[in-house]
């Protein structure tokens, strides 16, 4: 039992009680209280909703009987009354959850008719034949909300009514068929149901307002609230509301509008409506809508009204807003404002555009994009010199370029996806019920449906390519197969789609890099003005290290040399190396690879000048650059059949060198520091390689304080592999530049990556100048997770069962492997107060992570080039609310 | 320049000086004190020998200046004088480190002599030919310790003498015959050197001084620390004492004894003589020495008079003593005393003797035996039942028995001992230049030496098997080969030795279990009343338990139940198992493995009544279930050429299996609860399957309260799988307890063998009732280690190069693994103060790491049977030290 209040008029709410009133409710007290014209209405609280669940799912006797205070005094506003038969008061039912989640939730217009009110209904609007038409409506609706009655057990009906009375749409069925529809739907419920339908208002009501509370747990609301973090313990509010009409005739329309392009961001108002039709119809994508601007001809003063009251909407909320409205012979209604969805170079825009025009500070307009958008702005999109197999046109309704199979149900996607297939989803028109096969497919593709449709909107959301409303596309469920424009494909055939232009294109498609433009460039100057982290790449040749400052990247955190020593023309002489039987012998080899790291490393200090470059020195397991295990014992069989001796020999050498290289667990085994200390050549051999390499620059004329060369030992567990390797690397050092006659300064670090080196980072940090995290590694070992293994074999049954809620792969684990970094920056700022902190694994660019890292003090992070300009928005969004 | 006293005369210092005098010097001090006849001397402490270290090797004036000083209170005192021509003062130079270093530091005795002082000798003592005797020893031990000129020099000059001469042995050299080897002597030192012998005293005492302390530095004594782990700052003090002669003919000897018998315990003297001979003749095991007790004919009164102090001495230092003596024409004169180094059955009957006479305490025993002791009394024995081949007997120098092939050099014996053979040492004698030799080999086998030879001590300190003075084995080095008896053997041959007996028998031979006599029992009972950890087995087996039991565990801390299921007749079931394609097929397979658990519980628990036992659930990843990855390849190659193809099939069947099942880390793979969580259906037949033995032990009359079921889950990382995992059990816990219509009390709990389980412990441990460290994959996920591929890789590098000095594996690494463990304490009894938490990996039986587990506050661990002993002794010390 609750002593609060529980249900709140319009009047009686405003913008900030969203939690209470949930999105929805809030914005129509907000608007109410700007004194702009929303029907009368009131909103059941959240706190009204979790009672519910905690009561198991049983009104209170305290809420039905504010809800009846609350009706009470809609009458007296509207002058109509609850169930009367004259004048009867009819209402909708809406969810209204904290943070919107469009058609996820259900709603009931119409309310409050039943066969007695119908007949007051139409006397009152002259008008019986649409008197049952909204009674038909009702009675469907709440048949399949409230009832749990099939679509199609009602669609049949009036399919059959229409064939039976010549009717070709809806809109064409009389006066008389539309009561026959009414007696058959009543029917049709008595039947499923076993009892007659509900004819008390109050009792509609209270079912309603049950049954949207219970849809806050369908498990399509579960699908959202999970792929959008939105918690389970929310819930959601009802908001109840006077009717208007939208389908009084050919004055009265419903239409959605957002106040500037969504998808473009360009400052125009931009929507669709439809005449004499009801909100659902817009919505659902069933018929095709028409550009707002036609209202202007069609509707020109309540069209200029609305431009009015939309210009007013965006000023007070200072952010570009999604308004439903309904006219209703001629006057306007606001049934909903919310901030707006946009594409990713929408919100760039926008923001931008608002920084411009003074509507809100650039620290607003950096937190208004979300790093996602960002990185939806890199996408590679079709190359545009590509000659394109172009076989239809739809509507542009996300954008982006995407290529898959084709599948045709969401579950097909969802398996395939999980197979490791790139998936295109292709339906005639999405549900909420397909939420999971839009989140597994690389894009969208509909045939019905236009730019509002439930696709449009739950793509634009995901920042998925989605192309809508492709009439010409004619999809065959039964035999798993399309056809646009004379071609026929089959599902798993390749198709592709570029959702910023609509096209629909066949097979693969070449995709080019993004560009940034003006509005892009400003966002991550901005960014770069607030962030705290730097930020930096991981780059291994000189075209990356290139890319990575053009894309923003101030250095190099992590240079892995053993992807030179993959290069086709160098394993041969890695292959022989690792085949010594001496270090004599090995020393011969390393002196060969030795010019080429050397100019591997010039190459790309000479991109970085100016910029730290962090060189990891050789981490994987020597038997990595060996041929493997398998073929080999499969080509010795093959070479003792054929009897090629000196070949044969050759092969048994490096079977036994392979053999004896083998490891049970490569992931703990004879790798990175382990490797440097029992074949301390090697590491010499790379110390050498780069700084002679920046000796060389020096030499052509580089100021040698602009080579900023940081040297990084990988899989440093105790100090005292540090401090061995440390004495042997500065002794190698000391050499060169004691050969070169110059003084070249240069850092020792290692890389963070075993929570031994976490513990014990007190100690470690005596031996080195940084740390640098390589949380992939540490994820690894503090779960006990090889993640080869667990993403093929258990963590996807883990991440649906709930086990983990994140891949602690893509975002730190905060309370485990998180833990174990706040550890290590504690215990080794306490010894060394200024050693260099950053992290180089694939969290570096990951903007959750990078809050982390923001929060636990780094100096900086590392990622992959093309994730920089994330990072650099992540960086300071991470600084702004810290 | 230090302002501390260097110097201390033996009447200024006292048995609690050891730090500064080192022992030796501390124990003459106390002797000195209590009355005993001590030649009189004084000792330079350690700190000066650090200072020397310090200052480069060079003696302060300060230190020379003191020398000086007590060298004159010692003239006064023998009423000779240092280098006087008619009384010289001679003196003995000899090494005493703080732990006592058996054969590790180096002696110079007879100091003061010169070819003047040598004359004055020769007329004082009337016998010139000792003179010279004396004379010709000091040049060869200060030619070997100071000036580094090898033994064979000095050897080969006296053989040549004895030959030309026709004398037999040393004694046998006539005084002209010493007066050409004093001369050859003192030639070949200026032909090794460059210079002459030095003449001068002081030069020779400052000389002997340096020595000393540079022997600290010796590889062999860094061997010695190293095994023994002494600190290498601890230096070593020189003690400088006047000399008496055990050559100055039949009343005269020298001879070192045991207060009780150093091998059995046995309270009774057993020591050893020579008459006519300096202390370096008997230690070194040259000259074959007389039993004490033979003594008393020859000299009656002496050996009374050595009855008595030795009596005295062991009364006043509450423990065995280790003296050394020598006679000087029928005086009694006490050189050292020290505490006896004891085999593991001596060091427990002293004990237990010593408390039963009400010389110390029961704390104060506990204290004195040593957890390696213990394990060295569970070593299996040579089987009485066997029929041994017994080639010879030599001296039972130190018990245990031990095979191994046969090495004749330390080096081959290291060497083939990191090869991982078992290697039996056989020397003529060994010497400290042996220990690395002795460190790596399973036993010691010599020809020549007594039971207080080098190798006798060395090895009853180690607690190795040791047989010497074995006479009828003759050694031939050159061939690599020995006889005895007529059997020729080869090095890397078997051989066995029993050092209890002294018997050698040929090859291997079969091994017994210990027993435990009543003194062992008393300790242990003593351990278990001190004791505040509880002891618990790893046991897999009843006969597992049984032992346990037997030995003292008081649970089972880990019932690995894996080990039922390679199992030869239920193998096949439970790959019919993995193999299954469906849940239902599976659950087939489960049904039949399940009344096969069952019996295994219900025997396991049948031992156990009234103790714990906690039963780990499936850990291994099912391939490790499966056939070898490579014998399966060439299996189905084997198949495919012969053509049978149902039996092709079924391999094929099976080989997709396994790759489908193969991982690149198994170690961090999918195992554990990860297989618990994806198979739920295999822990919930274990559970099952215990319950089930459970309650038909209780309906064959069992209480139930004695039944005390743990169930363990393993590697746990994230609190949601115990949790769901936890749920999943009780579920069917509740369906047996319900179907048996019975109340069985269990509780569950899981491992903390992840870094990440640890640092979030706090949150696993409100699902878990006890916590079990399974600090083996702990220490591999911590260090980042796989075990197998470490050990064989490049932990043994590791640990030469000290990069870490213990092997994690074998002792927890506190730094590290022990800090998680200790954060893992600390975080989960902030929640839970009653969580039970113990350890079940290998460390549960190492003494150093219970004594961290004790430091930590763990409520038990569990370890091998065979050294639940061990852990119980080691509780105890934990205990008390703590």
């Amino acid at each position: 039992m609750s002593s609060e209040k529980l249900v709140y008029l319009f009047s009686e709410g405003n913008a900030s009680m969203k939690e209470l009133l949930g999105g929805k409710g809030a914005n129509l007290a907000e608007m109410k209280s700007m004194g702009l014209p929303v029907p009368p209405g009131f909103s059941i609280t959240t706190a009204a909703c979790m009672e519910y669940f905690r009561n198991n799912g049983e009104l209170s006797s305290e809420l039905q009987e504010e809800v009846k205070e609350k009706i009470k005094v809609l009458e007296s506003e509207t002058g109509r009354k609850f169930g009367d038969p004259k004048r009867p008061l009819l209402v909708s039912v809406r969810s209204g959850a904290v943070i919107s989640m469009p058609g996820m939730m259900d709603t009931i217009l119409n309310l409050g008719l039943n066969s007695d009110t119908v007949e007051g209904f139409a006397a009152e609007t002259g008008d019986r034949r649409f008197a049952l038409d909204c009674y038909r409506r009702f009675i469907q609706m709440f048949g399949e909300v409230v009832l749990h009655i099939e679509y199609y057990d009602f669609e049949e009906i009036i399919q059959k009514e229409k064939k039976n009375s010549g009717a070709e749409t809806d809109a064409d069925l009389s006066e008389a068929s539309l009561e026959n529809v009414v007696e058959m739907f009543l029917n049709k419920v008595k039947e499923k149901t076993g009892r007659d339908f509900p004819q008390d208002p109050w009792e509609q009501l209270d079912m309603a307002i049950c049954a949207v509370f219970d849809s806050w747990n369908t498990p399509r609301a579960k699908v959202y609230r999970e792929a959008n973090r939105i918690s389970e313990n929310l819930g959601t509010a009802v908001n109840v509301q006077a009717m208007v009409f939208g389908n009084m005739g050919d004055d009265s329309g419903t239409g959605v509008a957002f106040t500037r392009n969504p998808s473009t961001g360009e400052n125009r108002i931009y929507g669709e409506y439809l005449l004499n039709a009801q909100g659902e119809d817009v919505v659902a994508g069933i018929r095709t809508p028409q550009p707002l601007e036609k209202l202007k001809e069609e509707l020109p003063e309540t069209y200029q009204q609305f431009l009015d009251v939309s210009r007013k909407l965006e000023t007070h909320y200072r952010d570009m807003q999604d308004i439903e409205f309904t006219i209703e012979r001629g006057k306007l209604y606001l049934l909903q404002t919310r901030t707006g969805k946009r594409t990713a170079p929408a919100a760039v825009k926008v923001a931008v555009d608002m920084v411009e025009n003074g509507i809100i500070s650039k620290e607003e307009a950096l937190l208004r994009v979300t790093p996602e958008q960002i990185e939806q702005l890199l996408h590679r999109q079709i190359d545009p010199a590509a000659e394109l197999e172009i076989l239809s046109k739809g509507l542009p309704a996300s954008p982006g370029a995407a290529s898959g199979q084709v599948a045709f149900d969401a579950d097909t996607a969802e398996n395939w996806s999980r197979e490791g297939k790139k998936v295109l989803l292709v339906r005639q028109e999405t549900t909420p019920d397909d939420i999971h096969g839009i989140i597994a497919s690389e894009g969208i593709l509909t045939s019905r449906g236009g730019m509002t449709s439930h696709a449009a909107v739950v793509a634009r959301g995901m920042g998925k390519p989605c192309v809508c409303g492709c009439e010409e596309l004619e999809i065959d469920e039964r035999s798993h197969s399309l056809s646009i424009n004379g071609v026929y494909l089959n599902e798993g055939d390749k198709l592709s789609i570029d959702g910023a232009t609509g096209r629909v294109i066949q097979g693969d498609v070449p995709m080019v890099d993004p560009v940034i433009d003006k509005d892009f460039q400003a966002i991550l100057k901005w960014a770069d003005e607030v962030r705290q982290l730097s930020i930096r790449a991981n780059a291994d040749t000189p075209e990356d290290a290139r890319k990575a400052v053009e894309w923003g990247a101030r250095g190099i955190g992590l240079c892995r040399t053993e992807h030179m020593f993959f290069d086709s023309d160098r394993l041969p002489v890695v292959q022989e190396m690792i085949l010594s039987g001496s270090k004599e012998e090995r020393g011969g080899y390393l002196k060969q690879l030795l010019p080429m790291q050397q100019q591997d490393f010039k190459d790309i200090f000479k991109e970085m000048i100016g910029y730290p470059v962090t060189i990891r020195l050789l981490d994987p397991p020597l038997h990595e650059f060996l041929p493997d295990r398998e073929e080999l014992l499969q080509e010795l069989a093959r070479l003792r059949e054929t009897g090629n001796r000196e070949e044969l020999h050759r092969k048994e050498m490096l079977w036994q060198k392979v053999k004896t290289l083998y490891e049970m667990n490569p992931m703990l085994g004879h790798r990175g520091c382990r490797l440097g200390l029992t074949f301390p050549e090697i590491y010499q051999m790379q110390v050498r390689a780069a700084l002679q390499a920046a000796a060389e620059l020096i030499e052509e004329g580089v100021e040698k304080d602009k080579i900023l060369l940081e040297i990084m030992v990988p899989l440093v567990g105790h100090v005292n592999e540090l401090k061995e390797m440390r004495s042997k690397m500065e002794e190698t050092a000391g050499e060169v530049l004691k050969e070169k006659g110059m003084e070249i300064p240069y850092t020792i670090g290692t890389m963070i990556e075993l929570p031994r080196s976490c513990v014990t980072a007190d100690e470690i940090v005596q031996e080195a100048d940084f740390f640098s995290f390589g949380t992939n590694d540490l994820t690894q070992t503090t779960f006990g997770f090889s993640r080869d293994d667990a993403e093929a074999k258990f963590l996807p049954f883990y991440l649906q069962n709930k086990i983990i809620t994140e891949n602690p792969f893509m975002e730190i684990d905060r309370e485990g492997v998180g833990e174990l970094v706040k550890l290590a920056c504690q215990r080794s700022r306490q010894v060394k107060d200024d050693v260099k902190l950053g992290v180089c694994g694939e969290h570096g660019g990951d903007p959750r992570s990078i809050e982390f890292f923001q929060h636990v003090g780094l100096d900086y992070v590392s990622c992959s080039p093309y994730r920089v300009p994330v990072a650099r928005l992540s960086a300071a969004q991470a600084a702004l609310r810290s």
